[in-house]
């Protein structure tokens, strides 16, 4: 059974840290960021990471900061994302996983709050017109719903719209149910093969389609055989068990994990349905913000929500 | 930590078979029946049941079944539901849970394909019209949406609308992951004060309501920490740790649960969203089998869909 | 063929203005009222409304509104809703309509997003819980969807909640397509039997439930043969046509109309589903407002939807 | 003003039939069929539609017919459909139009219903694998909400998926009423530039994408301006008015026209929501029946729907 997490910060803490990897780490209130560079081969392959730059930023009540807090989230991320993408040209915004599966919807749901803009250069007329940056968006849909990888859709696309970079947002799996809904992650990496909730077969990033990928991922779910075997291992370690006792109650573990069907279920909190739809638009803002530098928070909202 | 389970047949397993339950199980291919009585005070206080009946229908592939297979379901569903259920009068089914939550969506979504027809009395011309039971239905949303007590709310209906009994459609949460979609228990207890997936806080039943409430629930979730106890369980008896330190893992446990925040995680199959789709339209399909003896399954499916 | 219209505004521009009505018009920049009060018998029945206040609030941009005159739009409805409301007590609010009817679900979506509180009382500590008022609310469906009369079972509601007022949302039609969405009409009248998109059969007032009822409406759709009349009768009042010419060609219409089965067709704008959740956005703002004395426009706002 | 309708059978009803047009009708029950085939160039010039096969299939309960007539109408348009497609060969079906505009949510809703089975090839074992043909689907949105061109989205993904022929589902605006929900049109000239309820500004035919293009089309919508035209256009004629006259009323019409703002606005019945999903399943139904001639359609039905 494999450790499935999709956060560079808990890959790094699963591993005794190799060389080739340094990390910083600010605190400002009740956010956290943590920055992870991957540089060397090694640090990648002991880290299942590519190299480049992770960064995560932590809120323990992410969707229900207060007003100032929220602000103060939202600016942060949009910082985080300017600093990874292109200044100049259009982008990109492809919203991965399934808006039919509410835990995976997360990058569909976030497409729909964005400000679409790439379209309007040819439309709106004057002064609003010079101060947007070309953005479009799609959520194409997941391979079991449309019979097509992702990588290749996107692909075809970015052929003919020609972004200077694409970003993607995803739903992620993360080891600890703390990080559900708390915890954004951006790389320059793009999205590896096989990660999101959705499982994803085929990987999005600067090799498969020519331009820079940014990726921005929040857990969603963490897969209830990990949090058992979490639980068990550090039981584990507080019990007077010798290493044949230990390995026995982990290979008991997964025999039971197999046994119970617990592969494919998944940890969310009750109200992952609300979640999602606020984690959204708080992604959402942030992209707005990094992408829009002509437009203030408020004309954004004003502009991409249903009022205020 | 309370073991948390609204299947009765769950905890009769639970305990040792107190006197005043019976229990029946009959299995016809891959569906399965137990039918368990509650019948003295001492057996409803040990089970922490209400006295009265329950019967489970047990399929693994539920809401996968072959045509074949679903007819069966349909059918035997509409039997038990037709048993408990006054033969004559207009029938109130209601549908518990919140329509936003996912997992807690059964109910509503069970109303949305029930054959409404209490109206149609005064509408509908001729032949039809004398075949049809009068069934109203109505999904009122749960305290946190609504601001009101869902008794409150069905008590007040029920005065107006003088229906012959109440039939209440739940999700429920079950102790083990295996019952998820795949088990419909029917009783003619009603829905006991805090069951359910969003914990309804006053019961429906015969007492509250004044008419015979029968209920149909099917477990949508395990409660995460529900899960990790049962493995740790299972997993301490198969090795060799005495008394205390059997107790001192356990208290580790519930420990690591509450600190990982379990106490309100659910566990739940990614695809619940297609999952609570399916079981509805079986629990439907049954319903309005065993209210309307007057038509067949066709014809109700006919009327209830979009098209066969 | 009946001239249909939900606004008193509409009714009585109908009508040589009968005795027992007094209407008063004021505007600020671009939002308009209008109140008209319908005082004698006389007066009801040429207009077809019954005694009470009637206030309407026109703005051209109701919906897409900039954020200055949002604000004014909200307090303006905050403030007439309040004059209307008793001043202690619960309130209950009931969205109108049928929620799978798109030009017919604005009450529905009102009530998600109105700031729940009634529950709070036994729940919430300190503070914010003195600055609460007792909201209620609940959206019942229409009567081909539930099988009961929406009278029935508010009228059971509110004996066992017993609120201090009924506040009801709902979906008109009106005669001229500028109104739709445009338009948000205030009665202490409540609801008309057979009016609403969803010509609800039975009316919802202080004779039948017991308590206040104001009703709350904005114009979603004009009825196609509404529109078509209209169209016809000022163009004839152009051409030189004689009154028995004049007649013939209205009852042409009329076979027209018959003919192509306008009767049940509805116009509304192509982006109708936007249109609503934009307006129930709105008006929920307007209630919150106008309910939560204690609480400042921009709590309201955090309070009752996914961040600002 | 222009008279807008997406109908080649309409277009035709209106010219002077051209030379170069051909058209056969067929009927069968309640069930019409009427086959244009437009020939020339001038017949193309004077239709303002492309040259090439149009099909129309015409029942007057379409979406309501009982079940014998249901499948009489799926195997008509399975019949049509495989006519024109290629018989080897990957199929694109593209959703047209906006999900969240319900009139124009035809396109998406169909591919939802579809069976999608192109990645199946490397997925499934044994028998059902090889009694599949690949499909695969998409319902890419529209220009206002993703910033790009459908055609531009379609051209690259078709550029890497290598389908034999793509499939385009769009909801059409018609000239009357009746044909609303009622009427599928099939062509193999594929989308025209500016038709469909959205408007949609490029096209989707084979010169653009460089393989055959089918286009099945139900109307949704009469836009309101055509109705009130028409009416008045028939009026007129049993009215004993002179030329003169009737151009002064026809331009009188004209300008209520645009002074009311009908431009914009779309007559549809009020249930439309629910015709939308009624119409999409018999489309899903009759495509999966066309394109998978190695299955009944009660697998199709059992394989694609919640149940039966």
């Amino acid at each position: 059974m494999q450790i499935r997490t999709d956060l560079a910060m808990e890959s790094q803490a699963l591993s005794p840290s190799p060389s080739g990897v340094t990390s910083r780490r600010t605190t400002r209130g009740n956010l956290e960021e943590i920055d992870v560079k991957v540089e060397s081969d090694e640090a990648a392959k002991a880290l299942e990471k590519d190299k480049g730059a992770y960064i995560t930023l932590y809120h323990p009540l992410l969707s229900h900061a207060d007003a100032e807090e929220r602000k103060e989230i939202i600016e942060s991320l949009a910082r985080v994302v300017r600093e990874l993408t292109p200044k100049g040209g259009d982008i990109l915004v492809v919203g991965l996983g399934n808006r039919h599966m509410t835990a995976d919807s997360l990058g569909s749901r976030v497409v729909e709050d964005l400000l679409i803009t790439r379209h309007m250069k040819d439309m709106t007329e004057g002064e609003l017109k010079n101060r947007l940056r070309g953005v479009c968006g799609v959520a194409p849909g997941v391979l079991g719903v449309t019979g097509m990888e992702t990588a290749e859709m996107i692909k075809g696309i970015t052929e003919h719209v020609h972004p200077a970079a694409v970003i993607a947002i995803d739903a992620l799996a993360a080891r600890e149910s703390s990080r559900i809904g708390t915890t954004i992650q951006v790389t320059d990496t793009g999205i590896r093969p096989g990660s999101g909730v959705g499982n994803h077969r085929a990987g999005l990033n600067r090799d498969s389609l020519g331009v820079p990928v940014i990726a921005v991922g929040v857990p969603m779910v963490v897969y209830a055989a990990v949090i058992a075997r979490d639980a068990l291992s550090l039981l584990l370690r507080d019990m007077d068990v010798n290493e044949d006792e230990h390995q026995q109650a982990m290979d008991g573990m997964v025999e039971q994990i197999t046994r119970q069907g617990l592969g494919e279920l998944v940890v969310t909190p009750r109200e992952v349905d609300e979640l999602v739809g606020r984690v959204a638009r708080l992604i959402a803002d942030g992209l707005n913000l990094a992408l829009q530098p002509g437009l203030s928070l408020e004309e954004i909202q004003y502009l991409s929500h249903d009022g205020p």
